[in-house]
């Protein structure tokens, strides 16, 4: 790979080859997984430890043009929430790393952390530390979730086999659509509430996800966060498998049909290469599919 | 606290309280010190986990005029391993965020990940994972160390007893006459190079930290991030008692002491409020000095 090329040049995906090239990775029969899944994946003692982390960049991940401070610290803790949904495991402690502006007010930093603790109090989870910092630019927010998955049932990307069925949970696209209604100016109160609502403020897959692992019924999992297409690659793989899927079967949800036709995109496009719509993607072995409908 | 108020006006320890206060934190015996510490102390069967977290942002904490990004790399996990070795702990994983420009070359994340390796060779550290993200401004970097402590030699901040003696380790105020040669445009080879040298690339006490916890002689330890004045604070604070520290009996070393005659500075002040030193700072009970020393 030529020095010389750019981080955009290569894109995400390079970016994560490099990294797991270029990093000292000892062998260490600890870290059962680690770079390429939901979270990183820690044999402890009896149990495993699962620590997911994700970024939100102001004006890259949102914009304060159309979202408030409580839903954006909603939302960070959510999207760190579904890596932990993804594996089946239960979210334990949560880390913020906040670099804002100076001058953003404590009315904003108190909502942002109303936001955070909405998650908090229905699972349960511990915000344990952190660090703050000043941005000379927009505001920076990195959000890590330590985690714990049992070790009969935590479920990797890894697993899925030929034959198995290919699930999703919730509509696929909504969040994508809802995107495109914010940057065309709707609010979330308007006719479109359902897709707006799905890009700000997503539901982490917990129950879920830990249903599917403690009943041993997937094979594979991952939450889709970059769009059907992606999220399906990389089960694949890390599976060593292909798939196919019939556009007809995705599920899409009749407000994202009905706001395809008036903005003239597709809602199949949004669900294939929208992302963030945090539903669970799985595999399911077809002797187990039955008992799973 | 008045809500239009900025984060700025609060300063950094306002935020902290407020965080504190605003955070929900159900009560759990199993996180044994949460914010306000090195690190967040997390009791996991027969072991404490040690989680820490530091954000480093471009024209704030670093600048790429005067650094390079392997220094750059090594620095941000020395920070981190810097948090480890204040509570005595050994760190076991490193977690990655780069919140970076497009035109970033691959070039430079590869100096950056070699820097990082440096540490991760010399500790027996793994990179487990992390998120990669394009900012629009500057470079943001985000390290998350998990490591280990053991249940009964882990040290606190809050240990520290009336007639406890004060120890630091190193000299102090390198960093800060470091920083502002730097920013007069001198380099890491010049007459002043130690100084130059111990901004750009601390070293992590973890092997004296480890030393002082199993040997029980630290009441109360912390890393020298923030100057002695703000650092022994905390210490104060958290064990409630007071300080006295002797001007005189400061470590300075003697190129600060000649470059503070030069740039018309104090030494002392550097000491007290330059922070990024990154020694150890600790106490320790009278009857067991003798044996330290």
């Amino acid at each position: 790979m030529d020095g010389e090329r750019t981080l955009a040049e290569i894109g995400e995906l390079g970016v994560v080859d490099l990294v797991r090239k270029s990093a000292h990775r000892p062998k260490n029969k600890d870290l059962v997984r680690g770079i390429g899944e939901d979270c990183a994946v820690i044999s402890f003692d009896k149990t495993y430890l699962l620590v997911t982390t994700d970024a939100l960049v102001e004006n890259v991940h949102f914009s304060l043009n159309y979202t408030t401070p409580y839903l954006l610290g909603k939302k960070s803790v959510a999207v760190n929430l579904s890596d932990i949904a993804a594996m089946g495991g239960r979210p334990r402690y949560v880390f913020l790393t906040l670099a804002a502006p100076g001058q953003l007010t404590v009315s904003f930093a108190r909502q942002f952390l109303r936001g955070m603790n909405y998650w908090s109090r229905r699972f349960d989870l511990l915000l344990a530390g952190g660090d703050t910092v000043h941005s000379p630019s927009g505001l920076v927010l990195n959000i890590t979730v330590i985690g714990q998955g049992q070790k009969d049932s935590t479920v990797f990307r890894s697993g899925a086999k030929e034959g198995d069925l290919i699930f999703v949970s919730g509509y696929l696209g909504d969040s994508a659509a809802g995107l495109e209604l914010l940057q065309r100016g709707y609010s979330k109160n308007g006719a479109y509430g359902r897709l707006v609502k799905a890009h700000l403020d997503p539901v982490p897959q917990l129950p879920l996800g830990q249903y599917l692992s403690q009943n041993h019924l997937a094979s594979a999992m991952i939450d889709l966060s970059d769009g059907l297409a992606t999220d399906l690659a990389h089960i694949g793989e890390e599976s060593g498998i292909g798939a196919e899927v019939y556009a007809d079967r995705i599920p899409t949800s009749r407000a994202c049909r009905k706001f395809s036709e008036v903005s003239g995109s597709s809602p199949t496009a949004w669900a294939l290469t929208g992302g963030e719509d945090y539903g669970l993607l799985f595999t399911v072995p077809a002797k187990k599919a039955e008992e799973l409908k």
